[in-house]
């Protein structure tokens, strides 16, 4: 289902079909963690930021408002009324980052929900069960997260079960799209490769489960401790050991300078609540750098957050206006500032895309790798 | 600038004219005391929840960001880009309303912002000065307010004052709309009527009032702690002296059955927080009455919040998925709600008119009188 179009030294220009549509890759997937954009961004606003694929938590989604009532409701994109593609992150992740008393068993995961201690299990079949329920085109896997730094011989063994769980998952998942029933019979599954940043782990769980032959694999347990640049040599190391012909997901990444070095390191998709959390604290994207829209000296700024931006927001509103809805704590201002800094998003993976296209990547590259991420 | 179009009993259907645009009357404005409506709409979303008349509000803009800020951004139009009629309240209001250790003097009123506790002073001409400042189509003359109950010779006093204050605002607008860089040289005053439940004290005020011929008068300080019925026989009592060339609005009021009676009683011109604040905590109008959009019972409602209503968000999403947003307070909740209730209450007044025009007001009443308000 991923067709490599075009290569610039690792950098990948891809597309990836769905049974909801057709994804162009890179790209940068708009997260909705509870089936809703934070900022207050409907599924139609989605659109009009020029979003690709919908990202949203399977964890999140069984705590509230429970995946069986989605499932009842026909699926996640009839719930929110998305109909482009849909990927359901396995709620490994936030088991790790989210819920207390946890206890990592063979079986699964014991623990308490984040929003009231309620006891609940999450294995492979459950995260899968969840997944089929909610009807995303992608499903990920069930991983056994770890944090960084950690002990080699703890990485080493989430490692061994992440790939124990991985075929657990597999079997599972074949079983609900098989069922007459099922919400998404095109759902399909990703495998997560996990390793820290031991380069050798890393690749030997990539050999594991690239053997599974799944149609995508992502890259987990990076941005969770680790230095950039370690982030970049464990994505280099891992990079040759990937199956050429299956779209790279890299989770939870990151700045727009991540994407850009992370594009050529071979990575074909991200998410990151970056955008949206940076906006609704004011923080903007513009291609000279990150402006904080409640400075004082915007306050009688006529211009747009950015001239060059093509946005709902930019075409129509000024700073002015903006930083004074921040200053009188207007929901308005969050709206706006989120849908900006997603449009920059996306637009910057169209851009990443066109500079593929026309073989200029490198040269995209220097021109901007060091300017996105400054604060001006 | 008013004309009568149609009259059925005491209910008048008219339509009145300003430099931004004609508005059909009876007719319901939207609120957005700080150049913005609460629950993150825009102006573009006032124009998809078909408002007419957009409301801001002078004491608040005067604290944040500032009158002259606006005034420098080319006005309240173009600050928050809406470019239909604009009505601002004076400022007399929120003063009685929120500013604290008010000292009410002939020359105006010193008091200390609600937000800051800065010391501020505001009497006519201030008032005007600032509205002066936003541009807005409509200025509303600065006025004693009173709560109710009050002492007869306190209400009449601050009736007294209301007059003299009003021959100031007059003469203060006059001069500021004349001057070469008027930001809306076509702004216009409309008078405060006031005089609590007393009605030989509110028609002495309004004979006084009347006597300016001002192009529309507002009736102020009702809603403020009497009977509904207390209301609607004040606004009787007073009706036979207004000018029936003139727009009536009746300040801050009210629920739909408020606004049915009171167009009974020959108002023009409403406005009220009460549809987006009581969305932003869940209640939604109906045609059948109101609903608590958090309740279990919606949980699986795959249904719209009104199968009748053509706003933007019956017309795409279902009460399962809005109680969901509310349940796990997401923005979007606060969003879709605001924009149903305010295109519910634009669609009651379009109704309105439409009986008017057909001369079937009274059927209208009551057929719906009972309902729209009502807990379902």
């Amino acid at each position: 289902m991923y067709k490599l179009l075009k290569k610039e030294g690792n950098a990948r220009r891809g597309e990836y079909s769905t049974p909801h549509g057709t994804v162009q890759t890179p790209v940068f997937m708009n997260v909705g963690t509870q089936a809703a954009i934070k900022g207050g961004l409907s599924a139609e606003d989605l659109g009009r930021v020029g979003c690709q694929v919908e990202l949203s938590n399977t964890y999140h989604l069984h705590v509230r408002p429970g995946d069986t009532l989605i499932r009842d409701m026909g699926g996640l994109h009839a719930f929110m009324r998305w109909d482009g593609p849909i990927l359901t992150d396995s709620g490994g992740f936030q088991i790790f980052s989210l819920a207390s008393l946890r206890k990592i068993k063979e079986e699964g995961v014991y623990f308490n929900s984040h929003v009231d201690g309620r006891h609940i299990f999450m294995g492979p079949e459950e995260s899968m069960r969840i997944q089929a329920n909610l009807g995303s085109g992608i499903a990920l896997a069930f991983d056994a997260c770890v944090g960084i730094p950690a002990e080699r011989s703890y990485v080493k063994d989430s490692c061994d079960r992440t790939a124990r769980w991985l075929e657990r998952c597999r079997a599972a998942l074949h079983e609900y799209t098989a069922r007459e029933d099922a919400v998404n019979p095109g759902q399909v599954l990703w495998g997560i490769n996990q390793g820290a940043v031991f380069h050798d782990l890393r690749i030997e769980h990539m050999k594991k489960i690239r053997d599974l032959d799944l149609p995508g694999y992502a890259i987990g347990g990076l941005a969770v401790g680790e230095s950039t640049w370690e982030m970049y040599d464990t994505i280099e190391a891992l990079e040759p050991y990937m199956p050429v012909d299956r779209p790279r997901y890299l989770m939870g990444v990151g700045t727009p300078c991540n994407i850009l070095e992370c594009v050529r390191r071979g990575v074909d998709f991200f998410d990151c609540v970056m955008p949206a959390r940076n906006g609704r604290h004011g923080h903007l994207y513009t291609w000279e750098g990150v402006i904080n829209i409640k400075n004082e000296k915007y306050a009688r700024d006529e211009g747009p957050i950015d001239p060059l931006c093509q946005c709902p927001v930019c075409r129509r509103y000024s700073r002015s206006y903006l930083r004074h809805l921040f200053k009188c704590e207007e929901i308005l201002a969050l709206r706006f500032s989120v849908m900006h800094n997603l449009f920059f998003y996306n637009s910057l993976m169209e851009k990443i895309r066109n500079a593929l296209d026309a073989g200029e990547y490198e040269e995209f590259c220097r021109a901007y790798a060091e300017k996105l991420d400054r604060r001006i």
